[in-house]
């Protein structure tokens, strides 16, 4: 299944995207695409339903970020050998992990806001999950059946923030609008292999990276057992794995991002986001 | 006023301690100690009531964490002089902030479970402070508006994970049971000053941490100021400013915690905690 959110900034309603394409309201259904909504059996009522008998949403309607505000929203740093390489840094030997600020989560067509003091804005495509079975201290082998969905991630980033102000990334990631999420979340039964999808970025046209989650050094189910070491993911908990090389920071000279700016993002089998680059405003 | 939550773990109620030191029953008044129950207004409206007219929670009730399950909860690393030197790091020029994982938060008195694979576990008295009302952008003569009150926070930290297990701190902080958090929310009638709190915290009954508020770099106002350019802070969202001089891993040799532990943590005004350290269990 694709999964959506469709209406208003901050009223989106839950949806699916019928065979023909179609946006099928699942508001009678489900309050949200957040926690217990997306447990196992919870996405299996889904499932069985028969789209035709949901309304219709309107045509050309805004999609939301394709999960609400997660509980937590963790992000995987280096895990892509040249992505490392390219910003200087040494293959880790472990997941480097991060957060978000949860609610920096944007619709996938939502304007990207420049931060005040912002310096060096850049972009990520990224391949992101989601959690749907609480995990803790979860085997490798049972990874997956703790993963209610995966969709693409812009893991947006301030690099003045994130390396020269003093200590951890944090500060450069969780910016307001720095998480677009979506368009679909696509559930397991569409997206059973996640280990060979291509993935590329533009800005205004042009291809910066243009890479496939085949050259990921720690994969899908490894990271849910590892990150669940650490802390519980609960569901609806997005997780974001890292981006292929291409990203402004890396270029010589490093390229950052300036209002106007438009950013196609896509990743195969989960859709495509467009960002426009927008100047801070109060 | 003295806000708790009250009862057991994942079904606390609301409540406030009256002047006799009995909590009273706020479920019928507000849902949780949480998001818009802690805008000013909500607040207001609270402090209206006679507690007399509330009904009394049952004697030797368990306390919860003192706010529920934030959107976000942020930490101030190195904000004290004294500690940055035990740790050995330099005293930063601007403070560094990092993630604890929201669901880790526990209650005062609860249990702190050693992780699966910790090596190295360790305590941290803060002063924390919860937000009241959404803070972006915030100046820092405004700050204090934004802040619905203080309470104790154990910043509980795995030094191993935090420092030798590749890239950020988040790792070594957001483990199951590394947020203590209460016994009390003190609002700002009964808390108008911060900057000289004396801040405690003894493992069977030695004296580790000795300190004051007044030690600290940056302090609340700033703090709301600084982390409000970086991200959007909401009500409900936690942020602990960091720990004074006298953790284990300033010590020499270091010193970590083992099950059978128990931690006195205390601030000024704020009332005290008591964890008792138990060995991992799935």
């Amino acid at each position: 299944m694709k999964l959506v959110r469709f209406g208003a900034k901050g009223q989106e309603k839950p949806g699916l995207i019928d065979l023909s394409g179609q946006i099928r309201d699942l508001s009678g259904v489900i309050p949200d695409l957040a926690g217990d909504a997306l447990l196992p059996e919870s996405l299996a009522r889904i499932a069985a339903l028969d789209p035709a008998t949901l309304p219709a949403a309107p045509a050309g309607v805004r999609l939301g970020s394709c999960v609400a505000r997660p509980g937590n929203f963790v992000a995987v740093g280096l895990n892509f050998a040249d992505h490392a390489a390219e910003t200087n840094n040494p293959i880790p030997e472990e997941p480097v992990l991060f957060n978000k600020a949860p609610n920096c989560i944007a619709g996938p067509d939502d304007d990207v806001m420049i931060p005040k003091g912002s310096l060096k804005l850049d972009w990520e495509v990224e391949l992101a999950f989601v959690i749907g079975k609480r995990a803790r201290y979860v085997e490798e082998k049972d990874a997956l059946s703790h993963v209610a969905g995966y969709c693409i991630c812009n893991d947006v980033s301030e690099r003045h923030f994130q390396i020269e102000r003093s200590g951890q990334w944090t500060k450069g990631k969780g910016c307001e609008t720095f998480g677009p999420l979506g368009p679909w979340l696509v559930t397991p039964d569409e997206m059973s292999d996640t280990s060979d999808l291509g993935m590329w970025l533009e800005v205004n046209g042009e291809k910066m990276q243009n890479g496939s989650t085949k050259t990921m050094i720690f994969r899908v189910p490894f990271l849910v057992h590892y990150i669940s070491q650490f802390m519980v993911l609960d569901p609806g908990d997005v997780i974001t794995t890292g981006t292929p090389p291409g990203v402004g920071l890396g270029m010589k000279p490093p390229r950052f991002l300036k209002a106007g700016d438009v950013m196609g993002v896509g990743i195969a089998g989960l859709g495509a986001q467009r960002q426009t680059v927008v100047p801070f405003k109060m």
